[in-house]
Protein backbone atom coordinates (compact mmCIF):
# COMPACT_ATOMS: atom_id res chain seq x y z
CA UNK A 1 0.00 0.00 0.00
CA UNK A 2 1.39 3.23 -0.69
CA UNK A 3 2.20 5.81 1.77
CA UNK A 4 0.11 8.82 1.59
CA UNK A 5 2.13 11.59 1.03
CA UNK A 6 2.55 14.86 2.72
CA UNK A 7 1.55 17.03 -0.14
CA UNK A 8 2.52 20.54 0.05
CA UNK A 9 1.46 23.07 -2.70
CA UNK A 10 3.50 26.27 -3.36
CA UNK A 11 3.39 29.05 -6.26
CA UNK A 12 5.62 28.51 -9.38
CA UNK A 13 7.33 25.94 -11.32
CA UNK A 14 9.29 22.94 -9.61
CA UNK A 15 12.88 24.25 -7.93
CA UNK A 16 11.17 27.97 -7.17
CA UNK A 17 12.65 29.23 -3.81
CA UNK A 18 9.03 28.30 -2.72
CA UNK A 19 10.20 24.59 -2.92
CA UNK A 20 13.72 25.16 -1.47
CA UNK A 21 11.73 26.27 1.47
CA UNK A 22 9.44 23.53 1.56
CA UNK A 23 12.42 21.22 1.42
CA UNK A 24 14.28 23.47 4.05
CA UNK A 25 11.43 23.08 6.80
CA UNK A 26 10.16 19.48 5.64
CA UNK A 27 12.96 17.51 4.22
CA UNK A 28 11.92 15.21 1.35
CA UNK A 29 9.42 13.52 3.15
CA UNK A 30 7.35 15.75 1.52
CA UNK A 31 6.23 16.12 -2.17
CA UNK A 32 5.97 19.87 -3.53
CA UNK A 33 2.89 20.39 -5.90
CA UNK A 34 3.12 23.50 -8.09
CA UNK A 35 0.47 25.89 -8.68
CA UNK A 36 -0.17 28.64 -10.96
CA UNK A 37 -1.16 31.64 -8.55
CA UNK A 38 -1.16 32.49 -4.73
CA UNK A 39 -4.82 31.78 -4.68
CA UNK A 40 -4.77 28.28 -6.23
CA UNK A 41 -2.40 27.36 -3.84
CA UNK A 42 -4.94 28.29 -0.99
CA UNK A 43 -7.77 26.88 -2.60
CA UNK A 44 -6.06 23.59 -3.04
CA UNK A 45 -5.44 23.41 0.75
CA UNK A 46 -8.57 24.49 0.97
CA UNK A 47 -10.32 21.63 -0.95
CA UNK A 48 -7.98 19.06 1.04
CA UNK A 49 -6.11 18.72 -2.54
CA UNK A 50 -3.30 19.27 -0.69
CA UNK A 51 -2.03 18.68 3.38
CA UNK A 52 -0.11 21.57 3.29
CA UNK A 53 0.96 25.14 1.14
CA UNK A 54 4.24 27.26 1.27
CA UNK A 55 3.64 30.73 1.50
CA UNK A 56 5.86 33.74 1.30
CA UNK A 57 5.17 36.17 3.48
CA UNK A 58 7.66 38.27 3.35
CA UNK A 59 11.00 39.41 1.69
CA UNK A 60 13.75 41.91 3.37
CA UNK A 61 14.02 44.01 0.24
CA UNK A 62 10.63 44.01 -1.25
CA UNK A 63 8.55 44.11 2.43
CA UNK A 64 5.62 41.88 3.02
CA UNK A 65 3.10 40.53 0.76
CA UNK A 66 0.36 41.92 1.29
CA UNK A 67 -1.69 39.09 -1.09
CA UNK A 68 -0.69 36.71 0.74
CA UNK A 69 -2.04 38.20 4.31
CA UNK A 70 -5.37 38.83 2.25
CA UNK A 71 -5.79 35.15 1.49
CA UNK A 72 -4.34 34.56 5.23
CA UNK A 73 -7.78 36.40 6.73
CA UNK A 74 -10.16 34.83 3.73
CA UNK A 75 -9.20 31.47 4.09
CA UNK A 76 -9.34 29.60 7.54
CA UNK A 77 -6.14 27.82 7.28
CA UNK A 78 -3.95 28.18 10.28
CA UNK A 79 0.06 29.38 10.05
CA UNK A 80 1.87 25.87 11.92
CA UNK A 81 5.56 27.08 10.91
CA UNK A 82 7.56 29.72 9.55
CA UNK A 83 11.13 29.21 7.94
CA UNK A 84 13.03 31.64 6.02
CA UNK A 85 15.39 31.29 2.39
CA UNK A 86 18.63 33.33 1.68
CA UNK A 87 17.78 33.95 -2.33
CA UNK A 88 20.93 32.81 -3.62
CA UNK A 89 20.60 33.16 -7.63
CA UNK A 90 23.33 31.24 -9.54
CA UNK A 91 24.27 31.25 -13.75
CA UNK A 92 22.76 28.00 -14.58
CA UNK A 93 23.94 26.48 -17.81
CA UNK A 94 21.93 23.31 -19.75
CA UNK A 95 24.52 20.39 -19.61
CA UNK A 96 27.43 20.22 -21.88
CA UNK A 97 26.84 23.80 -22.69
CA UNK A 98 30.22 26.03 -21.48
CA UNK A 99 30.50 29.11 -19.41
CA UNK A 100 32.24 30.66 -22.08
CA UNK A 101 29.18 30.51 -24.80
CA UNK A 102 26.74 32.40 -22.59
CA UNK A 103 25.55 35.34 -24.43
CA UNK A 104 21.64 35.21 -23.31
CA UNK A 105 20.44 35.03 -20.22
CA UNK A 106 17.01 34.22 -19.03
CA UNK A 107 14.73 34.66 -15.91
CA UNK A 108 12.30 36.71 -13.71
CA UNK A 109 13.02 40.50 -14.32
CA UNK A 110 13.24 40.73 -10.29
CA UNK A 111 15.84 38.54 -10.29
CA UNK A 112 17.65 39.89 -13.38
CA UNK A 113 17.67 43.19 -11.35
CA UNK A 114 18.90 41.48 -8.14
CA UNK A 115 22.46 40.21 -10.62
CA UNK A 116 23.22 44.01 -12.01
CA UNK A 117 26.58 44.11 -10.84
CA UNK A 118 27.18 40.73 -12.91
CA UNK A 119 25.64 42.18 -16.09
CA UNK A 120 28.09 45.21 -15.66
CA UNK A 121 31.03 42.77 -15.36
CA UNK A 122 29.80 41.05 -19.03
CA UNK A 123 28.47 43.76 -20.77
CA UNK A 124 28.54 41.48 -23.77
CA UNK A 125 26.09 39.32 -22.18
CA UNK A 126 22.01 40.10 -22.72
CA UNK A 127 19.42 39.82 -20.34
CA UNK A 128 16.11 38.18 -21.30
CA UNK A 129 12.59 38.35 -19.40
CA UNK A 130 11.00 34.96 -18.10
CA UNK A 131 7.90 34.46 -16.29
CA UNK A 132 9.61 32.74 -13.64
CA UNK A 133 13.33 32.02 -12.31
CA UNK A 134 12.54 28.19 -12.36
CA UNK A 135 10.89 28.16 -15.37
CA UNK A 136 13.32 29.77 -17.72
CA UNK A 137 16.21 26.59 -16.39
CA UNK A 138 12.98 24.39 -17.48
CA UNK A 139 13.13 26.37 -20.56
CA UNK A 140 16.66 26.47 -21.59
CA UNK A 141 16.83 22.88 -20.47
CA UNK A 142 14.47 21.39 -22.61
CA UNK A 143 14.79 23.86 -25.73
CA UNK A 144 18.35 24.09 -25.58
CA UNK A 145 18.08 27.99 -27.08
CA UNK A 146 22.24 28.51 -28.13
CA UNK A 147 23.96 30.83 -26.47
CA UNK A 148 21.49 30.82 -23.31
CA UNK A 149 21.68 30.12 -19.55
CA UNK A 150 19.23 30.88 -16.59
CA UNK A 151 19.53 32.62 -12.86
CA UNK A 152 18.08 30.09 -10.44
CA UNK A 153 18.26 28.74 -7.24
CA UNK A 154 20.98 25.95 -6.74
CA UNK A 155 17.43 23.46 -6.44
CA UNK A 156 16.40 24.40 -10.18
CA UNK A 157 19.48 23.56 -11.42
CA UNK A 158 19.35 19.48 -9.76
CA UNK A 159 15.65 19.30 -10.85
CA UNK A 160 16.09 19.88 -14.11
CA UNK A 161 19.78 18.00 -14.59
CA UNK A 162 21.46 21.64 -15.39
CA UNK A 163 25.02 23.06 -14.10
CA UNK A 164 25.79 25.50 -11.82
CA UNK A 165 28.96 27.78 -13.53
CA UNK A 166 28.48 30.96 -11.22
CA UNK A 167 27.49 30.51 -8.00
CA UNK A 168 25.72 34.02 -5.85
CA UNK A 169 26.03 36.28 -8.48
CA UNK A 170 22.80 38.04 -6.49
CA UNK A 171 23.98 41.90 -5.40
CA UNK A 172 22.67 42.00 -2.24
CA UNK A 173 23.41 39.03 0.36
CA UNK A 174 21.08 39.95 2.91
CA UNK A 175 18.04 38.94 0.44
CA UNK A 176 16.19 36.48 2.44
CA UNK A 177 12.07 35.37 2.39
CA UNK A 178 10.23 34.43 4.91
CA UNK A 179 7.51 31.60 4.64
CA UNK A 180 4.91 30.90 6.26
CA UNK A 181 3.67 26.59 6.27
CA UNK A 182 -0.36 26.33 6.46
CA UNK A 183 -2.15 23.37 7.42
CA UNK A 184 -6.12 22.47 7.48
CA UNK A 185 -5.82 22.61 11.36
CA UNK A 186 -4.02 24.40 13.91
CA UNK A 187 -1.24 21.95 15.65
CA UNK A 188 -1.95 21.97 19.33
CA UNK A 189 1.13 23.35 21.97
CA UNK A 190 3.66 20.43 22.52
CA UNK A 191 4.34 19.55 26.01
CA UNK A 192 7.70 19.89 25.65
CA UNK A 193 8.29 23.37 23.83
CA UNK A 194 10.21 23.86 20.99
CA UNK A 195 14.20 24.89 20.84
CA UNK A 196 13.24 28.89 20.19
CA UNK A 197 9.63 28.96 21.55
CA UNK A 198 6.59 29.92 20.26
CA UNK A 199 5.38 32.70 17.58
CA UNK A 200 1.80 33.92 17.33
CA UNK A 201 0.51 36.18 13.85
CA UNK A 202 -1.96 38.39 14.27
CA UNK A 203 -4.01 40.77 12.24
CA UNK A 204 -5.88 43.31 13.78
CA UNK A 205 -7.57 46.23 12.99
CA UNK A 206 -8.26 49.93 15.05
CA UNK A 207 -10.05 52.89 13.95
CA UNK A 208 -8.19 56.14 12.88
CA UNK A 209 -7.57 57.81 15.93
CA UNK A 210 -4.23 59.45 17.80
CA UNK A 211 -3.05 57.06 20.21
CA UNK A 212 -5.11 54.20 18.89
CA UNK A 213 -1.90 51.62 18.15
CA UNK A 214 -0.27 52.86 21.00
CA UNK A 215 -3.68 51.48 23.07
CA UNK A 216 -3.50 48.56 21.40
CA UNK A 217 0.29 47.34 22.20
CA UNK A 218 -0.34 48.57 25.18
CA UNK A 219 -2.04 44.62 25.94
CA UNK A 220 1.18 43.24 24.69
CA UNK A 221 3.48 45.77 26.41
CA UNK A 222 2.09 45.91 29.62
CA UNK A 223 2.29 41.83 29.96
CA UNK A 224 6.03 42.04 28.55
CA UNK A 225 4.78 40.30 25.59
CA UNK A 226 7.91 40.70 23.17
CA UNK A 227 6.66 41.92 19.29
CA UNK A 228 9.10 40.48 16.68
CA UNK A 229 7.03 42.76 13.63
CA UNK A 230 4.10 45.44 13.11
CA UNK A 231 3.08 46.71 10.21
CA UNK A 232 0.31 48.95 9.52
CA UNK A 233 -1.68 48.11 6.08
CA UNK A 234 -2.18 51.50 3.68
CA UNK A 235 -5.56 51.05 3.28
CA UNK A 236 -7.28 52.56 -0.17
CA UNK A 237 -10.85 52.99 -0.04
CA UNK A 238 -11.27 52.37 4.02
CA UNK A 239 -9.03 55.76 4.79
CA UNK A 240 -10.71 55.25 8.39
CA UNK A 241 -9.18 52.33 9.47
CA UNK A 242 -6.12 50.51 9.93
CA UNK A 243 -5.29 47.10 9.33
CA UNK A 244 -2.11 45.94 11.06
CA UNK A 245 -0.17 42.19 10.96
CA UNK A 246 2.15 41.93 14.07
CA UNK A 247 3.72 39.04 14.91
CA UNK A 248 4.98 38.37 19.32
CA UNK A 249 6.62 35.50 21.53
CA UNK A 250 4.12 33.22 23.04
CA UNK A 251 1.49 30.51 22.35
CA UNK A 252 -2.25 31.57 22.23
CA UNK A 253 -2.86 28.34 25.23
CA UNK A 254 -0.26 31.00 27.95
CA UNK A 255 -2.40 32.48 30.09
CA UNK A 256 -0.22 36.34 29.28
CA UNK A 257 -1.31 35.70 25.41
CA UNK A 258 -4.89 34.63 26.66
CA UNK A 259 -4.95 37.65 28.20
CA UNK A 260 -3.45 39.76 25.81
CA UNK A 261 -5.54 39.02 23.47
CA UNK A 262 -9.03 39.61 25.63
CA UNK A 263 -7.83 43.17 26.10
CA UNK A 264 -6.79 43.49 22.42
CA UNK A 265 -10.14 43.12 21.55
CA UNK A 266 -11.43 45.82 24.37
CA UNK A 267 -9.56 48.46 22.07
CA UNK A 268 -9.33 46.86 18.04
CA UNK A 269 -12.46 46.70 16.22
CA UNK A 270 -11.35 43.11 14.47
CA UNK A 271 -8.88 40.65 16.07
CA UNK A 272 -7.84 37.61 14.25
CA UNK A 273 -4.89 35.13 15.11
CA UNK A 274 -3.74 33.46 12.00
CA UNK A 275 -1.49 30.78 13.61
CA UNK A 276 0.58 30.10 16.39
CA UNK A 277 3.90 27.97 15.79
CA UNK A 278 7.63 27.29 16.57
CA UNK A 279 9.81 29.77 15.52
CA UNK A 280 12.06 29.12 13.39
CA UNK A 281 15.93 30.38 12.59
CA UNK B 1 17.64 82.12 -22.98
CA UNK B 2 16.22 78.77 -22.34
CA UNK B 3 14.45 78.55 -19.06
CA UNK B 4 15.63 75.92 -16.83
CA UNK B 5 13.30 73.40 -16.43
CA UNK B 6 12.22 71.35 -13.43
CA UNK B 7 13.59 68.33 -14.24
CA UNK B 8 12.72 65.05 -11.81
CA UNK B 9 14.35 61.73 -12.23
CA UNK B 10 12.30 58.08 -11.86
CA UNK B 11 13.43 54.67 -12.55
CA UNK B 12 11.70 53.24 -15.93
CA UNK B 13 10.72 53.89 -19.07
CA UNK B 14 8.86 57.26 -20.32
CA UNK B 15 5.39 56.43 -19.80
CA UNK B 16 6.01 54.68 -16.44
CA UNK B 17 3.62 54.47 -13.45
CA UNK B 18 6.32 56.96 -12.08
CA UNK B 19 6.06 59.27 -14.99
CA UNK B 20 2.46 59.19 -14.02
CA UNK B 21 3.21 60.59 -10.58
CA UNK B 22 5.83 63.43 -11.46
CA UNK B 23 2.21 64.51 -14.19
CA UNK B 24 0.15 64.63 -11.18
CA UNK B 25 1.91 65.94 -8.64
CA UNK B 26 3.92 68.77 -10.61
CA UNK B 27 1.93 69.01 -13.97
CA UNK B 28 3.43 69.34 -17.30
CA UNK B 29 6.11 71.88 -16.46
CA UNK B 30 8.06 69.06 -15.34
CA UNK B 31 10.59 67.25 -17.40
CA UNK B 32 10.38 63.45 -16.50
CA UNK B 33 14.43 61.83 -16.75
CA UNK B 34 14.36 58.11 -17.11
CA UNK B 35 17.07 56.15 -15.50
CA UNK B 36 17.89 52.64 -15.36
CA UNK B 37 17.49 51.79 -11.58
CA UNK B 38 16.12 53.52 -7.95
CA UNK B 39 20.03 53.96 -7.34
CA UNK B 40 20.59 55.99 -10.53
CA UNK B 41 17.83 57.74 -9.49
CA UNK B 42 19.22 58.77 -6.49
CA UNK B 43 22.70 59.43 -7.89
CA UNK B 44 21.48 61.67 -10.15
CA UNK B 45 19.51 64.37 -7.63
CA UNK B 46 22.95 63.85 -5.09
CA UNK B 47 24.69 65.56 -8.04
CA UNK B 48 22.73 67.29 -8.75
CA UNK B 49 21.81 66.35 -12.23
CA UNK B 50 18.33 66.60 -12.11
CA UNK B 51 16.48 68.77 -9.15
CA UNK B 52 13.91 65.70 -8.00
CA UNK B 53 13.24 62.40 -8.17
CA UNK B 54 9.83 60.35 -7.93
CA UNK B 55 10.54 57.49 -5.99
CA UNK B 56 7.73 54.46 -5.00
CA UNK B 57 8.00 53.79 -1.47
CA UNK B 58 5.11 51.53 -0.69
CA UNK B 59 2.09 50.17 -2.65
CA UNK B 60 -0.97 48.54 -1.74
CA UNK B 61 -0.50 44.95 -2.94
CA UNK B 62 2.78 44.95 -2.70
CA UNK B 63 3.87 46.27 0.36
CA UNK B 64 6.48 48.86 0.89
CA UNK B 65 10.00 49.15 -1.25
CA UNK B 66 12.47 48.49 1.31
CA UNK B 67 15.18 48.92 -1.37
CA UNK B 68 14.25 52.86 -1.37
CA UNK B 69 13.99 53.53 2.26
CA UNK B 70 17.88 52.06 2.29
CA UNK B 71 18.42 55.02 -0.41
CA UNK B 72 16.65 57.34 1.71
CA UNK B 73 18.50 56.35 4.69
CA UNK B 74 22.29 56.32 2.50
CA UNK B 75 21.25 59.67 0.62
CA UNK B 76 20.47 63.42 2.52
CA UNK B 77 17.86 64.21 -0.19
CA UNK B 78 14.53 65.46 1.74
CA UNK B 79 11.10 64.32 1.26
CA UNK B 80 9.36 67.26 0.15
CA UNK B 81 6.00 65.91 -1.18
CA UNK B 82 3.71 62.72 -1.65
CA UNK B 83 0.87 61.46 -3.99
CA UNK B 84 -0.38 58.08 -5.02
CA UNK B 85 -1.34 56.76 -8.43
CA UNK B 86 -3.89 54.04 -8.84
CA UNK B 87 -2.56 51.33 -10.94
CA UNK B 88 -4.80 50.96 -13.72
CA UNK B 89 -3.56 48.47 -16.47
CA UNK B 90 -4.67 48.50 -20.33
CA UNK B 91 -4.35 46.87 -23.50
CA UNK B 92 -2.21 48.90 -25.99
CA UNK B 93 -1.86 48.31 -29.66
CA UNK B 94 -0.06 50.06 -31.90
CA UNK B 95 -1.89 52.92 -34.28
CA UNK B 96 -4.10 51.14 -36.90
CA UNK B 97 -3.93 47.89 -35.40
CA UNK B 98 -7.28 46.10 -34.95
CA UNK B 99 -8.09 44.70 -31.40
CA UNK B 100 -9.39 41.62 -32.89
CA UNK B 101 -5.85 40.64 -34.47
CA UNK B 102 -4.56 40.52 -31.10
CA UNK B 103 -2.43 37.29 -29.79
CA UNK B 104 0.37 38.04 -27.90
CA UNK B 105 0.43 40.93 -25.08
CA UNK B 106 3.66 41.91 -24.11
CA UNK B 107 4.31 43.54 -19.87
CA UNK B 108 6.04 42.95 -16.87
CA UNK B 109 5.21 40.15 -14.98
CA UNK B 110 4.04 41.72 -12.45
CA UNK B 111 1.33 43.63 -14.52
CA UNK B 112 0.58 40.51 -16.82
CA UNK B 113 -0.33 38.85 -13.14
CA UNK B 114 -2.50 41.97 -12.03
CA UNK B 115 -4.66 40.99 -15.43
CA UNK B 116 -5.51 36.97 -15.13
CA UNK B 117 -9.57 37.74 -15.65
CA UNK B 118 -8.30 38.91 -18.82
CA UNK B 119 -6.28 36.04 -19.50
CA UNK B 120 -8.65 33.67 -18.24
CA UNK B 121 -11.40 35.45 -20.55
CA UNK B 122 -9.00 35.03 -23.57
CA UNK B 123 -7.47 32.13 -23.66
CA UNK B 124 -6.55 32.10 -27.36
CA UNK B 125 -4.08 35.31 -26.36
CA UNK B 126 -0.33 34.86 -25.18
CA UNK B 127 1.01 36.26 -21.80
CA UNK B 128 5.00 37.05 -22.92
CA UNK B 129 6.72 39.12 -20.33
CA UNK B 130 8.93 42.41 -20.74
CA UNK B 131 11.47 44.07 -18.87
CA UNK B 132 8.86 47.01 -18.05
CA UNK B 133 5.41 48.19 -18.82
CA UNK B 134 5.74 50.74 -20.53
CA UNK B 135 9.09 49.76 -22.49
CA UNK B 136 6.56 46.53 -24.20
CA UNK B 137 4.50 49.81 -25.20
CA UNK B 138 7.42 51.31 -26.99
CA UNK B 139 8.73 48.10 -28.52
CA UNK B 140 5.54 47.17 -29.97
CA UNK B 141 4.94 51.01 -31.23
CA UNK B 142 8.56 50.23 -32.91
CA UNK B 143 8.87 46.98 -33.64
CA UNK B 144 4.96 46.32 -34.48
CA UNK B 145 5.42 42.30 -34.06
CA UNK B 146 2.54 40.71 -35.63
CA UNK B 147 -0.92 40.29 -33.49
CA UNK B 148 1.15 41.66 -30.48
CA UNK B 149 0.00 44.07 -28.19
CA UNK B 150 0.83 45.64 -24.78
CA UNK B 151 -0.18 46.42 -21.12
CA UNK B 152 0.69 49.44 -19.01
CA UNK B 153 -0.81 52.62 -17.96
CA UNK B 154 -2.30 55.71 -20.36
CA UNK B 155 0.04 57.72 -20.54
CA UNK B 156 2.44 55.04 -22.47
CA UNK B 157 -0.25 54.97 -24.87
CA UNK B 158 -0.42 58.76 -25.25
CA UNK B 159 3.44 58.65 -25.70
CA UNK B 160 4.34 56.79 -27.93
CA UNK B 161 1.39 57.03 -30.10
CA UNK B 162 -0.40 53.93 -29.49
CA UNK B 163 -4.32 52.81 -28.74
CA UNK B 164 -5.72 51.57 -25.94
CA UNK B 165 -8.61 49.14 -26.94
CA UNK B 166 -9.38 48.13 -23.60
CA UNK B 167 -9.00 50.01 -20.26
CA UNK B 168 -8.54 49.20 -16.99
CA UNK B 169 -8.31 45.05 -17.18
CA UNK B 170 -6.33 45.14 -13.76
CA UNK B 171 -8.01 42.38 -11.42
CA UNK B 172 -7.91 44.68 -8.37
CA UNK B 173 -9.54 48.15 -8.63
CA UNK B 174 -7.48 48.67 -4.92
CA UNK B 175 -4.14 48.86 -6.55
CA UNK B 176 -2.24 52.56 -5.55
CA UNK B 177 1.17 53.37 -5.54
CA UNK B 178 2.50 55.95 -3.11
CA UNK B 179 5.39 58.14 -4.43
CA UNK B 180 8.00 60.66 -2.40
CA UNK B 181 9.05 63.68 -4.42
CA UNK B 182 12.51 64.45 -3.08
CA UNK B 183 14.51 67.57 -3.51
CA UNK B 184 18.14 68.40 -2.60
CA UNK B 185 17.06 70.80 -0.18
CA UNK B 186 14.03 70.69 2.71
CA UNK B 187 11.43 73.09 1.85
CA UNK B 188 10.43 75.41 5.13
CA UNK B 189 7.38 74.91 6.42
CA UNK B 190 4.82 77.63 4.95
CA UNK B 191 2.53 80.37 6.53
CA UNK B 192 -0.63 79.63 5.05
CA UNK B 193 -0.70 75.70 6.29
CA UNK B 194 -1.40 73.32 3.21
CA UNK B 195 -5.08 71.91 2.64
CA UNK B 196 -4.72 68.70 4.20
CA UNK B 197 -1.89 69.67 6.59
CA UNK B 198 1.66 68.13 6.47
CA UNK B 199 2.86 64.98 7.06
CA UNK B 200 6.40 63.94 8.51
CA UNK B 201 8.79 60.83 7.77
CA UNK B 202 11.27 59.11 10.23
CA UNK B 203 13.25 56.02 10.38
CA UNK B 204 14.19 54.92 14.16
CA UNK B 205 15.86 51.46 15.84
CA UNK B 206 14.92 50.58 19.18
CA UNK B 207 16.91 47.15 20.84
CA UNK B 208 14.75 44.15 21.06
CA UNK B 209 13.49 43.88 24.09
CA UNK B 210 9.79 43.50 25.42
CA UNK B 211 8.21 46.88 24.81
CA UNK B 212 10.85 48.83 23.53
CA UNK B 213 8.60 49.97 20.84
CA UNK B 214 5.82 51.29 22.96
CA UNK B 215 8.15 53.12 24.76
CA UNK B 216 8.88 54.63 21.18
CA UNK B 217 5.40 55.26 20.21
CA UNK B 218 4.45 56.90 23.85
CA UNK B 219 6.54 60.12 22.20
CA UNK B 220 4.14 60.25 19.83
CA UNK B 221 0.91 59.10 21.12
CA UNK B 222 1.33 61.02 25.11
CA UNK B 223 0.78 63.90 22.47
CA UNK B 224 -1.68 62.90 20.40
CA UNK B 225 0.19 62.92 17.18
CA UNK B 226 -1.69 60.89 14.73
CA UNK B 227 0.23 57.95 13.61
CA UNK B 228 -0.51 57.22 9.62
CA UNK B 229 1.86 54.28 9.01
CA UNK B 230 3.79 52.38 11.30
CA UNK B 231 6.46 49.17 10.12
CA UNK B 232 9.16 47.14 11.71
CA UNK B 233 11.60 45.96 8.86
CA UNK B 234 12.53 42.50 9.18
CA UNK B 235 16.51 42.99 9.70
CA UNK B 236 18.94 39.93 8.46
CA UNK B 237 22.12 39.88 10.72
CA UNK B 238 21.33 42.28 12.69
CA UNK B 239 18.90 40.16 14.71
CA UNK B 240 18.98 42.12 17.65
CA UNK B 241 17.96 45.47 16.22
CA UNK B 242 14.76 46.66 14.80
CA UNK B 243 14.81 49.25 12.14
CA UNK B 244 11.15 51.43 12.27
CA UNK B 245 9.52 53.41 9.06
CA UNK B 246 6.73 55.85 10.35
CA UNK B 247 4.91 58.10 9.23
CA UNK B 248 2.71 61.22 11.53
CA UNK B 249 0.74 64.18 10.75
CA UNK B 250 2.16 67.26 11.73
CA UNK B 251 6.11 68.97 10.80
CA UNK B 252 9.08 69.50 12.75
CA UNK B 253 8.81 72.83 12.87
CA UNK B 254 5.71 72.49 15.50
CA UNK B 255 6.52 72.41 19.10
CA UNK B 256 4.78 69.27 19.83
CA UNK B 257 6.63 67.35 17.12
CA UNK B 258 9.76 69.03 18.46
CA UNK B 259 9.29 67.74 22.22
CA UNK B 260 7.99 64.06 20.55
CA UNK B 261 11.60 64.00 18.84
CA UNK B 262 13.55 65.13 21.54
CA UNK B 263 11.58 62.26 23.69
CA UNK B 264 11.81 59.38 21.07
CA UNK B 265 15.73 60.35 20.81
CA UNK B 266 15.84 59.61 24.45
CA UNK B 267 14.47 55.77 23.91
CA UNK B 268 15.66 54.86 20.58
CA UNK B 269 19.63 54.21 19.33
CA UNK B 270 19.03 56.38 16.32
CA UNK B 271 16.29 58.91 15.17
CA UNK B 272 16.15 60.32 11.69
CA UNK B 273 13.55 62.19 9.91
CA UNK B 274 13.50 61.72 6.33
CA UNK B 275 11.46 64.66 5.54
CA UNK B 276 8.20 67.31 6.34
CA UNK B 277 5.54 67.33 3.56
CA UNK B 278 1.96 68.47 2.19
CA UNK B 279 0.46 65.73 2.98
CA UNK B 280 -1.22 64.27 -0.06
CA UNK B 281 -4.29 62.93 -1.31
Amino acid sequence: MPTRSDRIAFQGELGAFSHMAIRQLLGASATAVPCPSFEAMFTALAEGRVRGAMVPIENTLHGSVHENYDHLLRFNLPIVGETSVRIVHNLIVPAGVKAASVRRVYSHPVALNQCLNFFREHPDIEKATFYDTAGSVKMISEERPEGAAAIAGALAAELYGCRIVKRSIEDDKENYTRFFLLRRKPVPKSARAPKRGYKTTLVFTVRNVPGALFRALAALALRDIDLNKIESRPFKGRRWEYLFYADFLGHTEEAAVRHALSHLSEVADMVKVLGCYPRGD
